[in-house]
């Protein structure tokens, strides 16, 4: 299956989610030219011993959202690899905090190497997390 | 209970460990003085599309380690966030690599912000993923 | 000076621009509610041993704008410090690039922290290099 | 001329320094396997408006140290390219901190990336700032 038709089947429940997503309750809900979007329902089963949710779930989302919409920017059989993923933390998630939505976007396409940024936000727009990552482009077919 | 007390019994098992440890299957196995290690054995419950680790457990993990470390420099009620995590993904992590440690120590401890770095490795010392982290420090007791 | 005079006098050239901004060439144009935005005109004293700009040029360029984001946002006595600077390279700049300009934003004001991020671009928007920052929030009237 | 005699003519001032290092008045004083070493003597010449030397050195040392001991580790006639230069700033420093000494060295070097880590510390080993970056390895004979 090629990277199109693999991503539009995920975003429509027709591929199945990578163990992942069911683990931790993240799903991808549209990618497009560039762009993609992930929603978490957060709950305590994401908590770390201060009782919020770990930065490290605020990491996943963004990677995800990173890494997704660079993929859709790859030729249909082109696969990338995440060099790198930088976080910010600005507010703390709470189980209360209700569904959060991830928007990630390619920032810089090049022939090896790309580079995306996302944010995390709640149904009101408030922003909980930021962040940019680079990847590698790998060249020939690949099997993402 | 106090920063002690609290790391020591987590790591001894004495004290539940935090629902994100027991989701993703990571672990405290040492605290000191500046210093933090957590073990996590990979398996495809932890997935990305691509059939690897996702590199957001690399993160969680980095971040576990590093903000434990600088937990370990706090006074006894002394409290910290997270602002920043950076994560670099040296190489794929699959169920088969087998356990992997992260260790975490302190860079600069200072009065009102720290600094950590950490490293994923596995029992033959093969690096998988390091990183770096911004803590800020909170005034007075806090609830961490 | 309070900071919306000392950043409209710089922006204006009332006020002498700092010893760094002379030494390497570059000039704060605008600065504006959560916004900053400088110029460089790259040239060839600003090259590395391969023949193009240093990268730190990028990051000290990227670095200015996001701080002085985060500076107009800061009450008029207000200081802060970075903390973190993350700097995504993705062209090189030669002294034919012509004249760069640099923006940058607030993303998050907290009150004891700010997150920015800037983009370095060409005339014709191309982009070089872009990033982010974390900064903390001084307590209290400072010198900044 | 090869790297490896590229980079020791520098070291021992044979082959002339290129124009940022003239500039802002750093000078490589080591180069290993999978090492290097700056010095740098802060001056105002470096200042920013706060009256301490601007973060961007701090970054531009880091990276020139970071990227030097990447490029001990390539063939004779490889090249790079940093795409990612993270800085944590942790202390201010002024003209009367005294010659600064920037260490970086490789901690992954794969066949297409590479990443690195340096710290900046003064003559007493105190620590003004540390970071990491990200290299790509780019194929065949380059003109680094």
């Amino acid at each position: 299956m090629g990277n199109r038709a693999y991503l539009e089947g995920v975003a429509k429940g027709t591929v199945p989610a990578p163990p992942i997503s069911k683990l931790l309750g993240f799903r991808l809900v549209e990618a497009g030219d560039g762009r993609a979007v992930f929603e978490l329902t957060p709950g305590e089963h994401l908590y770390n011993p201060i009782g919020v949710v770990h930065g490290g779930v605020a990491a996943t989302l963004l990677d995800s959202a990173m890494g997704c919409a660079v993929h859709t920017k790859l030729p249909d059989r082109g696969a990338y690899t995440t060099l790198d993923i930088h976080t910010h933390l600005v507010r703390a998630i709470h189980a209360s905090t209700g569904v959060l939505r991830c928007e990630g976007e390619v920032v810089h396409m090049g022939r090896s190497m790309a580079t995306a940024q996302a944010r995390l936000v709640d149904a009101a727009g408030k922003l909980y997390a930021h962040g940019s990552s680079t990847c590698l482009i790998l060249p020939g077919p690949g099997q993402s």
